[in-house]
């Protein structure tokens, strides 16, 4: 018997692009989660308008949550909402989907660049972690008859990309130059790497996922990937996520990707 | 005939630990540098008697210069100020020591440490590598007519750490969590090979280095090795570096480590 994703899951970026792909197919899905946080850091401006329209539609399932991942306060503050509705069920899953690329060559990029990018991409969701690490072990407890881990019960899945890896940087270096993205990326992995190790005790699996080069705001018309396809494969690769990938990187089809 | 390392170089935090004992080694040596800038945040401070005072020995080699790499305009000054003294010959090396370890759990660790870990351990390389570029492609130029990158053409070492490698993360986490300064460091080998690859048509070597771990005020005195012992062995591995040694992470006893 086929049985559901998870029973609660939190996506920030949520508004937009992969986030709002990712919200709508678990959504849509048959066996989706019973409780979607859609995070998103204004749900009230124009830019959170679609996500609002679609929250509407599932009030009973999407509840729509403040969360600037570049605000400490305001993840905490978002780990106290979510834990008024799961309560002592707990969280199963966050999707770190929040982040951001600004391109930029060496002369073009000085300290406040590096320092903003990494806060979004790094800092963020390791106080997404920090935060939402006792909602995570509930949710772990809940099935703690399970020795293995999963995304059913216990997950954090970093968004990050093939333009994270060291190894391939020299394949790929000249097309996307890129240092406050690449430079923030590897760091994701390495905290990926850090909370795989520091959580697996209480149950939790952390791995961080390549969308593809996705047809988005921030990947560009040119892309080869729509949202549509690239979050299908991601939703694929993290329901069969099993402890032998906690501190992995692998790619929207859950091809490994080297450090 | 054995010939001198290069002409001129530039070691960054030199007034202690690693730093200091750089500048002590390579001003001993017969072979060594005509002209060694060594960079630190407050040359006039009482942490930088033992500089100056070994400066002041040897005042036709040692420049004590002002750089706080945190902090950009002072690295810009630092590169104006060795630009004036080396003028057309460009500065042939770089040896980015300068860092921090702010040990921190999860728990302890919150976004102002990150960033200021992450400021001081990979921004302030990325600005001394722009800033000093010119330089260092003024020095590579002078070996035009020889096609192979060495630290006595022109080089960047960027001091890294064994805990920087995500590979090895699982093996060594237990015994030092340290989010800020694994994080940081992990960047900094992105940021190193993105380096290589950017500088490599300018004839400029960058690669990280891992100077083992060292009986510093960082390190610790359970440290196994002296600071002389491993920068014994990192000046004999910066000493033989190759083209083929660009864009790698190496210990110093010249071993790769895994990124």
């Amino acid at each position: 018997m086929a049985c559901r994703i998870c029973y609660s899951v939190l996506v920030t970026g949520s508004n937009r692009g992969i986030g709002f792909e990712l919200v709508r197919q678990l959504v849509d899905s048959p066996l989706g989660p019973v409780k979607i946080f859609a995070g998103c850091r204004d749900p009230n401006g124009p830019r959170a308008q679609e996500l609002q329209e679609l929250a509407q539609k599932h009030q009973d399932v999407i509840t729509v949550v403040q969360l600037d991942i570049g605000c400490p306060a305001s993840i905490t503050e978002a780990s106290k909402l979510v834990e008024a509705k799961v309560q002592d069920k707990g969280l199963n899953l966050i999707i770190n989907n929040a982040g951001v690329n600004i391109p930029g060559s060496l002369a073009d990029t000085g300290k406040s660049t590096m320092v903003d990018v990494y806060t979004t991409n790094v800092v963020g969701p390791m106080i997404v972690a920090k935060d939402f690490r006792p909602l995570l072990c509930k949710a772990a407890a809940q099935f703690s008859h399970q020795t293995s881990m999963s995304c059913k019960r216990s997950a954090i899945i970093n968004v990050s990309t093939l333009l994270s890896s060291i190894t391939m940087c020299h394949e790929n270096f000249s097309q996307a130059p890129m240092y406050p993205y690449r430079v923030s990326k590897a760091a994701l992995n390495m905290l990926t790497r850090c909370l795989a190790e520091d959580l697996k005790n209480d149950g939790i699996l952390v791995m961080a996922l390549h969308p593809g080069w996705v047809q988005t705001e921030m990947g560009g018309s040119e892309a080869p990937l729509t949202a549509a396809e690239s979050v299908r494969g991601m939703l694929g690769v993290i329901t069969n996520l099993t402890e032998k990938d906690t501190g992995t990187l692998l790619d929207w089809k859950g091809n490994s990707i080297p450090w």
